[in-house]
């Protein structure tokens, strides 16, 4: 849900250094190779520290019916001005196999194994370490 | 723009420990005296640490002409669920005087000192200082 159709609302939605939330929902996500592979659901944020947890992004489905929803770390989308969207350094058939879940599954986010999960299949830090 | 409606949502967008971005924007936020003063409109976040600067507190105008936005440091939101809101600990007075831009100002947010003004003001640390 990109906003940057309003008047000058892209000068406030992004600069060097910093990114606006409902700038990244919705933005593309392409593969290594280029192709579009999904988009980008939303930002999970914890509370606590001010950090994004993990970004959530949609693969698959039809206007959002059936789609699938995977926990990306934020450090592995990486903004491609020519795609004009994100790219990441896996394939398709990576984010296949990737701790996700449906859209009509509840995501126990509490559970920090289901967390452990994601970071251990991404080969990340632990989020709630970094600090 | 909360995305609580759509069936299972809730379940997804917060736990103990995480919030989603499209969850926080459109939250209301209530001033230390519980009297609603405005509205989470967007998070800014640092594209390199992933932590969110800011979040995007919009006051006054009618349907979104003429408000003015507010950065408001992350940790001086508390969310209150009896108010279903976040409550902060200044009054609409202080939010007055705070840095701020207009809908039709372009905000320059590459400008450090205009970060440090936003920090100074809250009595908060640089965000960029944290890590």
């Amino acid at each position: 849900m990109a906003t940057t159709t309003r008047d000058g609302i892209l000068d406030r939605a992004e600069t060097d250094t910093l990114i606006a939330s409902d700038k990244v929902e919705g933005t593309p996500v392409h593969g290594a190779d280029g192709k579009r592979i999904g988009k980008i659901e939303r930002l999970m944020i914890d509370k606590y520290t001010g950090k994004v947890a993990y970004a959530v992004m949609t693969f698959g489905g039809f206007l959002g019916i059936g789609a699938d929803y995977y926990p990306i770390p934020w450090e592995l989308l990486d903004y491609n001005t020519e795609l004009g969207g994100y790219q990441v350094n896996f394939t398709e058939d990576e984010l296949k196999s990737a701790p996700k879940y449906s859209q009509y599954e509840k995501w126990d986010w509490s559970d920090r194994s289901r967390s452990q999960n994601v970071c251990d299949y991404w080969g990340v830090k632990y989020y709630w370490s970094a600090e």
